[in-house]
């Protein structure tokens, strides 16, 4: 982790992964199960869990980037546009500041479709 | 939702929880899975993903204050206090702000443990 740092991790979730992540967490609203339901609201179709959505910076600080022993201090989420599942999206990390005293790192994380529309934006601050 | 309303929401995970949380999300960072690596961190033993434990706010959000029809906007998040499985937690919400021309709350979000001790805080806006 170096001021200027750059990683993406491209992810998709399926209905199952939806459908499973309301069961363990106990957000079963229709928008993000029932099909039927979703159709008559603004988002014409289901729509995936912000917190499912945005459990991709969990995963990468986690596993990927940078990885075990990373602590999780602060995460910042603006839910910009709906997400949906089946649908590839990329997860865009950028080091903005550096705390070298403490190793603690300010990371921008982004969500952007193919379309390079992002769908999630905000910061994080991790101990690394 | 009215400025200065409150709702609490008392709940707790499994490890099976936890371990289906990391099955969905691909976050299998061995602190929140393997209790041998666990005991070997700082933490003495294994914690919970921050996103399960925040998730609740979105549980709530979504089904209960004020439930069906709410549209997450944004969440902070301070993770401050490891939180642990098979224990008891408050999630507690106060409307700390009301922009009633586009039906939009600001809502201070807050998680304790039975203790009183605030494990995570931060703000939700949502529209209602």
């Amino acid at each position: 982790m170096k001021l200027g740092s750059k990683y993406t991790h491209q992810y998709s979730f399926s209905q199952n992964d939806v459908n499973l992540f309301a069961q363990v967490t106990g957000d079963i609203n229709p928008l993000h199960l029932n099909e039927e339901y979703a159709e008559k609201t603004i988002f014409k179709t289901r729509i995936m869990h912000g917190f499912l959505s945005a459990s991709v910076f969990s995963k990468v600080f986690g596993t990927l980037f940078p990885g075990e022993g990373c602590i999780y201090l602060e995460q910042n989420l603006k839910f910009l546009q709906p997400m949906f599942c089946n649908t590839l999206y990329n997860a865009i990390f950028e080091v903005i500041e550096i705390k070298p005293k403490n190793n603690i790192a300010v990371v921008n994380t982004l969500i952007k479709d193919l379309k390079n529309i992002t769908t999630i934006e905000g910061n994080a601050v991790i101990k690394f």
